[in-house]
C-alpha cells in the first residue's frame, strides 16, 4: 500500500506539471474558419500553452482542472496581429527624439532645442516623425530651420514615412556633402539656389544616414524591450517585421536566448542579404516556443507618396514634373523576388504608387508559373491601385498587406497628389475582399501608432480621428468589423503561414489573447478608437497588464 | 483499484520519460578535481544527459535504471575538447582544393590541375594547406608556378597558417593589383624584380580575397556539416571556435535551430565586430543544451612564423631584415581587449613570437588591475616566449592554449628562425605547468589535423610522427600522458569557463564521452598517435560511431 500511495503521488505531481487553465465568466469572441464570429464563455487553456477548448453557454464545465481564473465578465479577444510594422524603429523612436506629434515648425524647432538640451549626449541628435503637411509649410522645412535652434551638433531627423530625411548643416558637413553633391538613383537631394536644402529624400538619405554612429548594443537591446513593450500594451501579440537587418535579428535572438522574448515575431529580412545570411537556403524554423520565425524577404518597389518617392503611371498632381521613383528595373525586381522564392522564402514587397503596384503585379504574374504551390506572395500597403489593376489580385493568391490608418492619415495629401479621379482604386479593402484576395491589416508602426483601435475604427468608417470626412473618404470602402478585425487576427495569420497556429481561439491554437475595456462588437466607432487593453496574454502566459 | 492500477501505469510513463542509462563493463578513465586519474567500471547518466554516478569495483549496480549498455570491456575516456581550432575553416577545407599533404611544389601543381579539370564551377579556385617549408623550395612559390598549370580561371590558395595567401596572375588581375600596389599596414606584398610575386601575407591577403566570391549559404552549410562529423569522428565533443565571424555564427546557428548541431561549440568572435552585434553586451547564455555559447573574442597580436609574421624581439635568424609583424600599437590592443573585458567578456589573444607575446603580457598586467575578479586572458599559442617573460604568465591567472602538434611540425623551421640559442621557452608546456599557469589543449585545425591522438603523442615525446628528433626536442618539456590529458579535458574546459559541466566525468556534468580501440594508459606513444575513436557520445547521446 505504502507503494500504492507512492505512485498516486507521483501521480499527482505529474498531474500538477501539466497544469491545465479554465479561464471562465468572459464576453468572449474569435473568428472560425470562414471568418464568422464565435462567442465563448471559458476558454480551457493546456499547460502546452494551446487553447484545449473554448465553452459556450450550454456546455458543461471540464472536470479537473487544476487552474481556474475569473474573466469578471470581460470582453475576450484573439490577439492582435499587426501584419506590417518596424520592429526596432518602434524602439528606437521610443528611445531618440520623436517629432511625429509636433503640428507646425515652430513647435519641432522647439522639441529639438528642447531634447538637444535635456541630452548632451551623445554628440548625434537623432529623431523621426516629422511631417510636413501637418505643418502646413507648402513644402518642405530646410537645414537652417534645424541650424537656427541646434549649429553645434549634427542633427538628422527621419521623415514620419522614413522615405526622407532632413539634416542640419553640421550633420551636412560631417557626410561631406556639398553643392556638387548629386542626387543617387533612386534618391533626390533635394537644393535651393543650387545647394543642398538639408533634405534627402530616399536613397539620397544614406549620404547622411552612413555618417550616423551605429547604436550601441545595449542602446539596440532597449530599443527592443521598449518596443515589445509598446506593442503588448497595445494588444498586439504577434507582428510581422517588415525589414529585418541582420542587426536587428541579432538583437531579437538575443532577447529569445536570454528569455526577454515575450511577443511573436514574423520576420521579413530587409532585402537578400539578412536573409541568405541568417535563414540560408529555408525559412527558419520557428524558435523559441513558436515567438521568433525568419519567414522571407522585404523588397521595396517604390517610395511614398508624403515624400512623393510613390511611383505613379502619370505625374503627381501637385509637381508635374515628377511621377515618383521606381527603385527598381522590371528585371532586377524579378531577380530579386527570385532569388528568395527559389528557396522557398516567402516575398514581401513594398508597392504604394499606381505604377509600383502595377509593376509588382507583373513580376508575380511572372514567377507564378516558375514558382508553383502556395507562395503568398505579399504586396505592401497596395495603396494606390490602378482599378484596372485590382482584379489582377485575385490571381495567384496574392495577398494585400494594407493599413487601415494610411487612408485616414493620407486622404486629403492623396488627394493633393493625384487628385480625386486617380483614386478610385486607393485603400480599397472592400474592393479587394470583394474580389477575393486575402487581406492583412497592419499599422506600418512606427510611421503610424501601433495602436489598433484605431486601425478598426478607420476601417469600418473611412473618417479621421476628427471624423473627417463625415460620413468616410470613399465610404464604398468600409467594412465591418468582423471583417476588420479578421485582417487583424486570422488574416495576417495566414498572410504570414502562420495560420496553423496563430490569428483564432481554437482547439490546438496557441492562446494569444486579450482582454478589453469594452465590448466592441456593441460600441460605436468612437468607442473602438479609444479601447483600452486591460491584459496581454501569449501562449496561455499573461504579458502585460494595465497598471 | 482501477484508479490506482492507472495511477501505477501513469507511474509507470512518467519513469520512463525520465529515464537512467548505465553503461557497463567499461575500462573507464577520467580526472577527478586534482586532475588525478579515476578509474571505473560503470558510468550512470541521467535522462538530461548528465553523469548520475561512476561505478567502480566495489560499487553496487544501482536499482531500477531503465536502460543497459554493455560496454564490452572498451576503454571509456571524456570527450576531447579542442582548446583552439577554426569549425568552418576545417569545413571549408573539406569542401575545397586541400593541399596540406603535398611535399613538393610539383604535386601541388598536379593536384591544383586535377582539381580545375574535376571542378568546371565555380570559376575561382580556392583552396588552402600549402607549405612552402615542406617544399623544400627555399622561398614562397609565385604566380607563375599556378599560371602554369591554370591560367584562365583565378586561383586563391591559403598557406597553411592562414598567415599568406597565394594568388595566380588572373586572380590578381580581378583584385586589381598591379606594380604600384603597396603592403598595406601589418602586411607584405611579396614582390620579385619590382613586380608582385603572387603572395600576400597577413593583412596584405586581404587585397586579393576581397574579391573572392563568398560562399553560398548552402555550402557554408555543408562546410559545417563537414566540420562536425570530422570532429566527431576524432573524439573532440568540444571545441573552442577561434574567429567567428558574423557569417560562422549565422551558420552555427542554423545547425542549431534545425537540431543539426552535435557538438558543443565555444565560440571566440573575430574581432569586436561580430562580438557586440551577436552576444551585445554580455556572453551568450549556454545554447541548444550546452551546445553553443559566444564567451568572448579572439584578437591577433602577430602572424606566425612561418611566413615570418611572428613578431620577434631579435631579427629573424635566416632574414635578417625582418622581425615580422606586431599587429596593433601597444595603446590599441589595449582599447580592444578593455572594450571586450568592459562587458564581462573573455579574452583570447594570438601571440606566437617573443615580442608579442610580452606585448600581450604587458596589456594584460595593465588591464588586470582594472578588470577584477575571475577573467582568464587567454594567450593563445604563447609559442615562442622569452623565458625572462615566462614568469609573468603565472600572474593574474593567464592561461596558456597551446598545441603540441604544432611543435612536432615547426621545430626545424624554428630553430632556422631563430637559432637554438632563442628557443629557450619555445613551446614550453612543462614550464608553463611548473610555474602554475592553467594549460588548455588544441590543434589549430584546420592548419593541423584535428586528431588530438598525434597531439597527446607529441606532448609527451616532443617527437614527430617520424621519430624526430629521436628523445624529443627539447625533451625536458615533455608532460606525462594524464597532464596532456588535462590540458586537452579539463584544462580545456576551463579556459572556456565551462568547467562546470564540461571536461570530466563526474556527477552532475554533461555525459560527453569517447570509446576508444585500446587503452591510452598502456600505450606506447606511437600506440597512443594512432588510437582510433570507436563511438563519440555527448549529453549521453551517441553522435557518431564508426563503421
Amino acid at each position: 500500500m505504502k507503494t500504492l500511495l507512492a505512485a498516486l503521488a507521483a501521480l499527482f505531481l505529474a498531474q500538477a506539471a501539466s497544469a491545465d487553465t479554465l479561464i471562465d465568466n468572459v464576453n468572449g469572441y474569435t473568428l472560425d474558419e470562414d471568418n464568422k464570429v464565435v462567442r465563448f464563455r471559458a476558454m480551457l487553456i493546456g499547460d502546452d500553452g494551446r487553447v484545449k477548448d473554448l465553452l459556450s453557454g450550454r456546455d458543461k464545465d471540464p472536470k479537473g482542472v487544476d487552474f481556474r481564473l475569473d474573466g469578471e465578465g470581460r470582453t475576450l479577444i484573439p490577439g492582435i496581429i499587426d501584419a506590417h510594422g518596424h520592429v526596432m524603429g518602434l524602439g528606437v523612436a521610443a528611445l531618440t527624439l520623436d517629432l511625429s506629434d509636433t503640428n507646425s515648425l515652430q513647435e519641432a524647432q522647439a522639441k529639438i532645442a528642447a531634447y538637444a538640451a535635456a541630452n548632451p549626449r551623445p554628440r548625434w541628435i537623432v529623431g523621426r516623425g516629422w511631417n510636413q503637411e501637418k505643418w502646413g509649410l507648402g513644402g518642405f522645412p530646410t537645414a537652417a530651420d534645424i541650424d537656427a535652434v541646434v549649429s553645434d551638433r549634427p542633427v538628422w531627423l527621419e521623415r514620419v514615412d522614413g522615405h526622407a530625411g532632413w539634416a542640419n548643416t553640421a550633420a551636412m558637413t560631417e557626410a561631406g556633402i556639398t553643392a556638387e553633391t548629386e542626387s543617387p538613383p533612386g534618391g533626390i537631394v533635394e537644393k535651393v539656389d543650387g545647394k543642398p536644402s538639408g533634405i534627402f529624400v530616399d536613397a539620397a538619405s544614406e549620404l547622411v544616414a552612413k555618417v550616423v554612429p551605429p547604436p550601441l548594443p545595449i542602446v539596440r537591446d532597449r530599443a527592443f524591450l521598449a518596443a515589445q513593450e509598446a506593442l503588448l500594451s497595445v494588444g498586439i501579440t504577434a507582428v510581422a517585421d517588415m525589414g529585418t537587418s541582420a542587426e536587428d535579428w541579432a538583437v531579437i535572438r538575443r532577447a529569445g536566448d536570454h528569455g526577454r522574448l515575450r511577443m511573436r515575431i514574423l520576420s521579413y529580412s530587409s532585402g537578400l542579404e539578412p536573409l541568405l545570411a541568417v535563414a540560408g537556403t529555408e525559412p527558419t524554423p520557428w524558435l523559441y516556443e513558436s515567438k521568433l520565425r525568419m519567414v522571407g524577404v522585404k523588397l521595396y518597389s517604390d517610395g511614398a507618396l508624403g515624400s512623393r518617392g510613390a511611383w505613379l503611371k502619370q505625374p503627381y498632381a501637385d509637381a508635374p514634373a515628377e511621377s515618383g521613383l521606381g527603385f527598381l528595373s522590371d528585371t532586377m525586381l524579378r531577380n530579386l523576388m527570385s532569388r528568395a522564392a527559389m528557396d522557398g522564402f516567402q516575398v514581401a514587397v513594398h508597392a504604394i504608387g499606381d505604377a509600383a503596384n502595377a509593376q509588382l503585379l507583373g513580376a508575380i504574374e511572372e514567377l507564378a508559373d516558375t514558382y508553383e504551390g502556395d507562395r503568398r506572395w505579399r504586396v505592401e500597403h497596395a495603396q494606390i491601385v490602378d482599378p484596372a489593376d485590382l482584379p489582377r489580385f485575385a490571381e495567384h493568391g496574392i495577398i494585400a498587406s494594407m493599413q487601415p490608418v494610411h487612408e485616414a492619415s493620407d486622404w486629403r495629401m492623396a488627394e493633393a497628389r493625384m487628385g480625386v479621379d486617380r483614386l478610385k482604386g486607393a485603400y480599397a479593402w472592400r474592393s479587394m475582399l470583394e474580389k477575393g484576395v486575402p487581406l492583412a491589416f497592419g499599422s506600418d508602426f512606427p510611421v503610424e501608432s501601433p495602436n489598433p483601435f484605431p486601425g478598426l475604427a478607420v476601417a469600418i468608417t473611412r473618417e479621421d480621428a476628427q471624423g473627417q470626412p463625415p460620413g468616410g473618404w470613399m465610404p464604398e470602402q468600409t467594412l465591418i468589423l468582423s471583417e476588420a478585425l479578421a485582417a487583424f487576427t486570422t488574416g495576417a495569420a495566414y498572410a504570414g503561414f502562420a495560420e496553423d497556429r496563430l490569428g483564432s481561439l481554437e482547439k490546438g491554437k496557441l492562446a494569444d489573447f486579450i482582454f478589453l475595456d469594452r465590448d466592441i462588437f456593441r460600441s460605436t466607432p468612437e468607442q473602438i478608437r479609444d479601447t483600452q487593453v486591460l491584459e496581454t496574454w501569449i501562449g496561455g502566459r499573461k504579458m502585460w497588464e494595465r497598471d
